[in-house]
């Protein structure tokens, strides 16, 4: 029998939508599931280490899209935006009902094989490499590359 | 042959995203489509009868996150939040066209069988009980449930 | 063996996130997968052609909805809504990097036979017929039919 599988197309930078799908990754591995996390665009923010380059540029717009695409600690609610309050007030409550935060589901994520992949077209758009992210990246891919590792399995858009 | 399944993800508390998902959950379980809706953070929004705890908590940022948690009668459109006024303008050209209401959709879902799942997870986190959502709710889930009633068909992330 | 599929239920009207959905849908079809793109609710708007009827109606509301539904040329970003702003720089950062614009890749799709439907309940919602859109849409088709065309492949809902 194949091996059950299920792949993600990490698109948001949301804190809320992160935690589902981290969520949904380590719970998946948990049962024995092969996980692929495709990470793009905003969701590239997930996986950047701490040398990983801001996103530089002139003008407000400019400046604003560096915030938007600031790491890991930096994330919007997908609902609530006031300016990194909602993720604080949400891993609050996840710490008070003893769920694990959106950190301790990565590190479970990581430590249940979940395989990451990043986005070539994203990287080139925002002028990113392999270094500017955490090293449990396996590959840099296409959307032909990432088919084939999805096929035959779930895929979800989140 | 296999019964054909269609499961959805229910993130999402949004207006417009729940009609899409509940035309989409009643128009497959028409053609006789096993069908599985897993309602998760905001999309328990949509689950919750009307002794349904509202989240509470103290603070302006706690307040907010109440009002978003109200459920069905207070979901915003995604993309245009005024104020709840947006899903009456909505729900105003559904049935001047014709077309069935989000609150007509959900009843034709019920009356089609479909089957509401709701995420242990995100309950916990908002301090919810199965007391709080209507009696369709037939489980309470974690990730490896669902999964087992999603194999094998198609699954959404809304 | 049988063709592989993947079908797009194209919801979002998005800039962002209509790039990543073409991007998945060229990218596809080039190695030979069946692509089926299902518009619907504000993804009609990247189908309109230019005679394509505006939404109109009286009212602030009204208004402000027919603005999000104007067309290709008016897509805001999921992340940052700077009356349209946001879009052109991110359409200057793909120039600048050599990446395929959402114009590009919306011809690319078309060149290599991404089969385009849209959604027969949000049209009626908003009153839109097919001689509002590209000629490229092949059908006008309810869940029923979107089915048919998306089953025993990947499908994802943007």
């Amino acid at each position: 029998m194949a091996t059950k599988k299920l792949s993600i197309i990490m698109f948001s930078g949301d804190f809320d939508k992160l935690v589902a799908a981290f969520a949904l990754a380590s719970g998946s591995a948990a049962v024995n599931y092969e996980v692929n996390l495709f990470f793009t665009f905003w969701g590239l923010n997930a996986i950047k280490n701490k040398k990983g380059r801001k996103f530089t540029g002139k003008g407000l717009l400019a400046r604003t899209f560096g915030f938007l695409m600031g790491g890991l600690n930096n994330l919007p609610l997908s609902r609530l935006n006031f300016a990194g309050a909602s993720p604080k007030l949400m891993t609050h409550l996840m710490r008070k009902r003893n769920v694990a935060t959106l950190g301790e589901l990565i590190e479970a994520s990581k430590a249940l094989k979940v395989n990451f992949y990043a986005c070539e077209m994203s990287m080139h758009i925002l002028g990113l490499t392999k270094d500017d992210f955490v090293p449990e990246i396996k590959e840099v891919l296409g959307v032909p590359g990432f088919l084939k590792y999805a096929e035959d399995g779930e895929t979800l858009f989140i």
